[in-house]
C-alpha cells in the first residue's frame, strides 16, 4: 500500500551460510522488482562470517560477484575491494548499516554469538532481521525492550516455519485476538522422516534419505531429539502468546524411539504419528511441550507431510486458524528475511513521506 | 512491536448489520486490552444505517448501550443524545472521523452504495476499513490511487475469508514473492452444503440446514450460484496478484446442479467435490474462475469442510502456502475490521512517536 517512495537501505550480513546466501540471492535477483513495486533500494555494505571471512565496502558490494566467489572459493576474501578482516562486532559497529541480517548458527543454550550481535546492533540503532532461533528463544522480551528503547525494529519471521508467514501472522495480522493455544508441526527433518517411514522405510533408511536430500544434518541430534522444535515453540509461546518460558521449561520428546511397528499400529487405528509442538495457557501461565502424538485422520495436521510444516492457532474471535507451508530451505528461510526487510521498508517509507 | 503509544481514533460506522455489530461488540469487550497492549483508544462517534437510522455524537457514543438498543429495538434512534437523521454521506462529511467502517451490503454490479461511501471517506482524508466486497471487487485500483493521493489507508481484510488473515497475508507478509496462482474454498454456504451432502443429505435438506444455522440467506442465490466466490476471487486477482479483471470476466459455476449421485461418484474415486475459486497468470494477464471440481484426497483442500475456508497460494520463493480458518460470521468478519484498524494504529503510532 505504500509504493513508489524511494528509500535506500544499507544492509550488513552477519553470517553467510545457506540462509544468508539464500537471502542475498533473492535480493540480487529481485533488485529491480523490489524497487519498482515497493520503492525499496539497498546496498549490501558488509558481510562477516566466521568461516568465510569479512569484507566491508561502504558504497556497496557487487552481490552477484560475491555470491559466486563464495560458492567457488568458500570465502569472501578474494573480493578485490573493501576492508578485510573485521570481526562481526567490529563490522556491526563500524559499518554504515541500517539493517543487520543476523544469520549465524543457532545456539539454544546461550544464544551466542547471535545474542551479542543482536544486542550490539539494536543498541547502535540498527534494525535487525534474523532467522537465528537462539537469541529469540532465550531473550525475546529483553531484546524487544532494547529495540523499543532505540526505536528500531527486531523482526524474526524466519525463526519458525522459515518463510511461511507465522510470527508476523500471529503478531500483526492476528493482533487483538487472544491466542489460547498453538499446535503444529514445526520441524522439517522429523516430519520428512516420519512421512518416509509411513511409506515403508525404516528409521535409519528414512534418516539417510533426509540427509541425502539436505533435510537432515550429518549429526541430526538437534532435529531428531526435538531441540529445534523446542526452540521454535519457546519463541511462539513468548512472542505470539506473551508467555515467559525458558527453553529448559519445555517438555521434550524426539523421534528416535519410533519404529515401523508404531507407525503401522497408528495406521490401523486411522491415525498418524507426528512430532507436535504445542503451547497453551494454564493457571495464568503459558506452557509448552514437544511430543510424539498419534493424531486422528480427522485432524488436518495429519495431512501435513514431508517437508511441509504447519501451525494451528486457537483464537477467541476466530476459533482455529491454520497456516501451512515449507518449514526449511535456504531460499525459503532467506525469503523470511525479505518479508521482514520489506516490513521495515513499509514503516520507514511512511515516515519518509511525512517528513 | 509498537506498544504503549497513546492514540485516540474517532470511528464511524456506515452500516450497522451483523458485521458492524460484530466489530462494535469486539471493540466494546476488548477496550481495556486494546489500550494496554497496543496503546489503541477509540470513540465511536457516529453510526449511520439505512434501516436502523443514524446518530452522530462527536464526544463518543456509549457502545454497549447502543448495541443493546439496536438488538432490542432494531434502530439506534432511541439513543438519548446526539444528532439524528444524517444520511451516510452527511455522516462521513460532517463527522470528526479518523476511520470509516464501511459495512453496508455487497453489490457486485455497481459497488453502491459502498463505492460512493469509500470514495467520499478517502477524499476527505479518512482511513477506511471495510468488509464490503462490492467496491473492492469493482474498483480496487481506483480506490487504491485515491487512498495514496490522500495519504490514508484503505484496508479490506474481511472481504475474503472473513477474519482469517488472507489479503494482509498476501499483500504484506508475502510481499516480495511473486504469486503465480491462488486456489481456494472461499464461500462458507456452499462448502457447508457440500459437506452436509457428503454426510448423506440431499441438496435441499443441506440448504435448509444451512439456512437454519445462519450460513445461508433465505434467498441463497448469491452464494449457491457462485457470485460471492466470484467477488472474492476478483479481489484476490487484483489486490494480491496485481491483476486487472472485472467481475464479469470471471467464469462461474454454482452448486445448484449437484446431486447426491455426483458426490457418491466422487467418493468412489477417492475424491471430493468442492467449489473452487482460482486465479492464475496466463499470457501476461491474471485470469480467474469459480468452478466445481472433483479434487483428490491427496489435496489438502479436500479436508477443508463445513464452515472452514482456505486459500492456497503458489509463490516463487516458497512454493505452496496455505491458510485456513473460518470464512464467515458476524464476529469473525467483525474481527477483520479490528485487524485492519490495529494495522492503521501501528503505522500511526510510529508517526506519533517520531513527531
Amino acid at each position: 500500500m505504500w509504493c513508489g517512495v524511494e528509500m535506500k537501505f544499507n544492509i550488513v550480513f552477519i553470517g553467510f551460510g545457506t540462509v544468508g546466501q539464500g537471502f542475498a540471492q533473492i535480493l540480487a535477483e529481485k533488485r529491480r522488482f523490489l524497487k519498482e513495486k515497493f520503492g525499496f533500494e539497498y546496498d549490501v555494505v558488509a558481510i562477516s562470517d566466521i568461516r568465510k571471512g569479512s569484507v566491508l565496502q561502504e558504497n556497496g558490494l557487487d552481490l552477484l560477484k560475491i555470491l559466486d566467489l563464495t560458492k567457488k572459493t568458500g570465502t569472501v576474501l578474494g573480493y578485490e575491494l573493501g576492508q578485510k578482516g573485521l570481526s562481526s562486532l567490529e563490522t556491526i559497529e563500524q559499518s554504515n548499516a541500517d539493517i543487520i541480517v543476523e544469520v549465524t548458527w543457532t545456539n539454544l543454550k546461550t544464544g551466542e554469538p547471535g545474542l551479542t550481535h543482536i544486542k550490539k546492533s539494536l543498541a547502535t540503532c540498527k534494525h535487525v532481521v534474523t532467522t537465528n532461533k537462539g537469541p529469540i528463544a532465550i531473550a525475546y522480551h529483553e531484546l524487544k525492550r532494547i529495540a523499543e528503547k532505540h526505536d528500531v525494529f527486531l523482526r524474526f519471521e524466519g525463526t519458525v516455519l522459515s518463510g511461511t508467514p507465522t510470527l508476523n501472522l500471529t503478531i500483526e495480522d492476528l493482533a487483538g485476538t487472544r491466542i489460547s493455544s498453538v499446535k503444529g508441526i514445526v520441524n522439517t527433518t522429523t516430519n520428512f522422516i516420519l512421512t518416509e517411514m509411513e511409506r515403508g522405510k525404516s528409521y535409519e533408511e528414512a534418516l539417510k534419505e533426509a540427509q541425502r536430500l539436505g533435510y537432515a544434518e550429518s549429526d541430526p541430534t538437534i532435529d531428531v531429539e526435538g531441540w529445534d522444535a523446542v526452540g521454535k515453540v519457546t519463541i511462539l509461546a513468548n512472542a505470539s502468546m506473551e508467555g515467559n518460558i525458558k527453553v529448559r521449561d519445555v517438555e521434550r520428546t524426539g523421534i528416535t524411539g519410533i519404529t515401523v511397528a508404531d507407525i503401522e499400529k497408528a495406521h490401523r487405528e486411522e491415525k498418524k504419528i507426528k512430532l507436535l509442538a504445542e503451547a497453551w495457557r494454564e493457571n495464568g501461565k503459558v506452557m509448552a511441550k514437544v511430543s510424539l502424538q498419534s493424531i486422528p485422520l480427522t485432524d488436518i495436521l495429519a495431512y501435513i507431510d514431508g517437508n511441509m510444516n504447519a501451525l494451528k492457532m486457537n483464537t477467541d474471535v476466530l476459533g482455529d486458524v491454520l497456516v501451512a507451508g515449507p518449514g526449511a530451505g535456504g531460499i525459503e528461510a532467506g525469503y523470511a528475511l525479505l518479508s521482514d526487510t520489506l516490513a521495515i521498508n513499509r514503516y520507514s517509507s511512511l515516515l519518509a513521506r511525512k517528513e
